[in-house]
């Protein structure tokens, strides 16, 4: 099953794992003013609430990610994107804490997006669907906690835009949160940031297939478009080191240059299959309003020009991870994090992981964030007598 | 007169400026082996050339650059690319120097390349030119050269894919060169900078107005694709904090989020004019195939795995210039083939210029690299005489 031989709607659907309606279906007002409902959640969990509820850790994902970040995945039939970090004594623990991974708002794997129906008109969104921010996505992941029963988290933690919802949670939610750890992660997208989805998303709205967003009943995906977008993201995911290492100037199954525009390189193969299959998981509308959601991102100037105001009354303990060749998070955008929690003088600690795995690093075997997040979560979670 | 509004073909028959036929049409070979005819190459040149011919400088122009280095450009009305470097009084100093800067082959503004004529079938070439290398754009310089009667060159100097070029003529014409001065260049094109090509090629082949490469017969022209090439190109050639600096998170014509995809944020609007305005003036072809030709560019494996072999039988002076914040052609490249000269023994100096402005900033006000070129050009017609 691929999202490219069934429809998104239909996948969205049929999706395993549990679902919620938010509010009893009744709509919710997004930052921008709109009104959205019905809103549903899809989300996993792994491991037991205790008695107390105090044990819940809320793993945030990233921009393409979902909430399989453990078991197989049901389109792909890959493994989870969080194996190495989340499971029976792995960092985040499934046999100590109780892990919930939803669905962001706007996304394909069954929460609420551009492929569900509108009700105002009975069909699929579209381009129809309001623009959402890391604010409604936070706020959506606030309510499900809510009809979960989860009053205080335990641990809100994710990488790249998890990042920011995690620092969004704790900046607008701060009484719930009694751990934050943003990994590779920003509190507002940069310039360059911004450039490069933008790029993807013209290459996608310049794709005929797109249909000005309504593709669905059109039958079309715009795959060509946003197999573009996914490979110009995919550069920015990888470092330079970690590209040269991989692949070098390798060629591809040839001894000799074809002088044609076959994938000659391995890496361009790399890229075109990493283009081919990422269009058979995802949903072009969703990609143009995460993408969008992350450049509206800002915590600085929606405090008052300083990122110290949005931690003044919290009592979260935070840790952040960066990664030294992380060129699209990279270290310095942790590090204005940490000194405005320093600023409003709050407790936390601050690991820049050495790895020439670029912003990747935060998916891969990066032993030091494993053990780093080990030891910040075994002492959290000491101190709530977990 | 855009490239869009009138056929690419018909615009590069009647460019302003000398054409000349090479080998009296004869087709020249290529280094894939195929051969190629016949070959015009369109140029222009400043200056005089004394009576000893000593006093020749050549100028290898970029990707998407042209021989239109100085002087209003035909198709933009813009000034020449190389205004600050070029002129009377300028570091390349026409009152003292003859200048000439060939159109590469492969380009699009009247050097033989896809637009042009394939005899064999009275058509234009599209996809049926063959590949090209930098190989065969420097030996249509040499060719050039010689019918231009100029023996000795006092100074082959070029930038990013015309730093290319000049390492390749110092490596191949090396009896030719009296100094060559490669800027923001490479001795081979890295895995990433191959990766970013492959998007820019697959963004373009995926318009369906690319039409595999036979657009000019369908009187179309794959602009979108062409467009979201030139964007993911383009943020590369700029320095994240240069993009920080020109735009920030600044907002455009708005005080406020349009919660829409319209161009928010100024850099956003930057992108897609570049985008825009770049299909006026270039060919979707000449953009593949000359991409190409960078991406195979690899001095050190033709030359045995050592750089320093290329330069083992030659006695021209070389100046190298890189860009601190230059993360595409990055000074550790150009270090790489400083290394080799030295190894080889060779006369060099090499400048890293402190600049926010990334790899743009070899078209740019940098006055550490005009102080540098002009003292460098000044000491080398010193040798000669001139």
């Amino acid at each position: 099953m691929t999202q490219a031989a069934t429809s998104v709607h239909e996948i969205q659907e049929n999706l395993p794992g549990p679902r919620v309606l938010l509010a009893d279906g009744a709509p919710i007002t997004l930052e921008s003013g709109a009104e959205l409902g019905p809103v549903a959640v899809a989300y996993q969990t792994w491991g037991t609430l205790n008695a107390e509820r105090s044990n819940a850790i809320l793993i945030c994902h990233a921009l393409t990610g979902d909430q399989f970040a453990v078991g197989i995945h049901p389109i792909t039939g890959k493994e989870g994107w969080w194996e190495r970090m989340v499971g029976p004594g792995k960092p985040i623990d499934t046999d100590r804490f109780y892990v919930i991974c939803p669905n962001c708002l706007g996304g394909c794997m069954g929460t609420t997006g551009p492929a569900a129906i509108n009700p105002e008109t009975g069909e699929l969104y579209g381009t129809s669907f309001p623009l959402i921010t890391i604010r409604d996505m936070v706020n959506v992941q606030a309510m499900l906690m809510d009809q979960l029963g989860i009053e205080k988290i335990m641990s809100v933690v994710g990488g790249s835009m998890g990042g920011m919802q995690v620092l969004e949670w704790a900046a607008r939610h701060g009484d719930r949160v009694v751990s934050a750890v943003p990994i590779a992660g920003a509190a507002r997208h940069s310039a360059q940031n911004i450039a490069f989805h933008e790029v993807g998303r013209q290459a996608i709205m310049a794709d005929p297939d797109w249909c000005d967003g309504f593709y669905y009943k059109e039958g079309k995906r715009p795959e060509a478009g946003l197999s573009v977008a996914r490979m110009a993201a995919h550069i920015t995911y990888l470092s330079e080191p970690a590209l040269w290492r991989k692949f070098g100037r390798a060629l591809q199954d040839r001894y000799t240059k074809s002088y044609g525009f076959d994938a000659d390189f391995q890496v361009e193969s790399y890229l075109r299959h990493q283009g081919a299959s990422f269009v058979q998981r995802f949903d072009a509308n969703a990609y143009l309003y995460i993408t969008r959601a992350m450049d509206y991102f800002d915590l600085e100037s929606e405090f008052g020009g300083d990122l110290a105001n949005a931690w003044r009354n919290l009592s979260a303990r935070f840790l952040l991870v960066s990664f030294t060749s992380d060129w699209l998070f990279p270290t310095s955008e942790s590090k204005e994090v940490v000194r405005s929690l320093n600023r409003a003088g709050r407790n936390v600690s601050f690991v820049e992981v050495e790895s020439d795995k670029g912003h990747d690093a935060f998916l891969l075997e990066e032993p030091d964030l494993f053990a780093t997040t080990r030891g910040f979560l075994d002492s959290v979670a000491r101190d709530l007598g977990v």
